[in-house]
């Protein structure tokens, strides 16, 4: 069994951004030069998310109005876990929606994926520098 | 480590059901020999969902009540996603609620199950062929 | 290929609750002598999650109030599912929102988690006797 680590670092510049990030994981795939297994990306931290579904854009700031309605940013008081000094108790409920992270098959060296299928990180609380983890496993 | 790999073909009628294929997952782990590892099942598209609950169909009911509340199909013009002409917003949100894949363990040449775990294929934008996607690796 | 699996016991009096899991994860994969691999830790119930995320009493609170509002308990005649004698409707749509497992990538014998990742056991319909599944595969 071959294994394979790397982190994708990102600072989304705003507090919420969904960003593809499909080309880079199939970059760690060719690195890792694993032909058939799983991979797991996830985000590291607890107010993003790892996730799965289409490229496009309407799509996109259709979940981001969904999940504000959901889980509104203001104000910011009504979450308790505001209270330790931070403003993204929302970003922790919005990240349950939408997962921590995805696991996907590897066939023939490549990501298994049906025709419309793309991996995106979905920052809920930006403004700083946060990681994704790729890790690979199989032969 | 050995892999195996299946795709499962489904036509929901209708807009959307849930449908058991425990029993088409369970043969793909015996077809596959491996009695040891993980089984990823996933859908391979973006407005369907596989996941792990009770098969009673008063839940499934419930689920697709609250599926309606939560992210309504009508009027389509409220997701931005459907002016691409598509008229299935609601359906990538429910998805995101429902999850996109399970990964389930294989202990001794079974899903290691509890008592009421059962696999279901959600289809949230039916009318077509749509695949799930069955990956076993182990031993 | 090494794989190891234990089953984690929880009995939770109340209703609902959320446990930190991650210190007998941890034993686990100490236990397993797995280096680099994956843990698959999930619940092996159907009213139940296992998500990851911060260990902070007051988002375990926000958590709690979001997870009623999103799938009330009361009254319990809404849900189509309560028919059958339960009352457990509102904990079957709550597990889903938070999810049944998590996927956590193994690296140099340790959880490989970004620095506030926690492991949570979710009970949503509590008072009896529970289980969680750890599994573990790798070298």
């Amino acid at each position: 069994m071959k294994s394979y680590r790397k982190e994708l670092w990102f600072h989304i510049p705003g507090r919420r951004a969904f960003t593809n990030i499909t080309d880079e994981v199939e970059r760690c795939l060719k690195d890792s030069g694993i032909r058939e297994g799983l991979v797991l990306v996830n985000a590291m931290h607890i107010t993003a998310s790892v996730f799965i579904n289409d490229d496009e854009s309407g799509l996109h700031r259709d979940y981001d109005r969904w999940l504000e309605k959901l889980a509104p940013h203001e104000p910011v008081s009504q979450y308790l876990h505001n209270r330790t000094g931070e403003d993204n108790g929302d970003a922790h409920l919005k990240r349950q929606v939408m997962g921590r992270e995805v696991v996907v098959a590897v066939t023939a060296g490549k990501l298994d994926f049906g025709p419309w299928e793309q991996i995106f990180y979905g920052e809920f609380d930006g403004g700083r520098k946060k990681r994704v983890l790729v890790k690979i496993i199989g032969e």
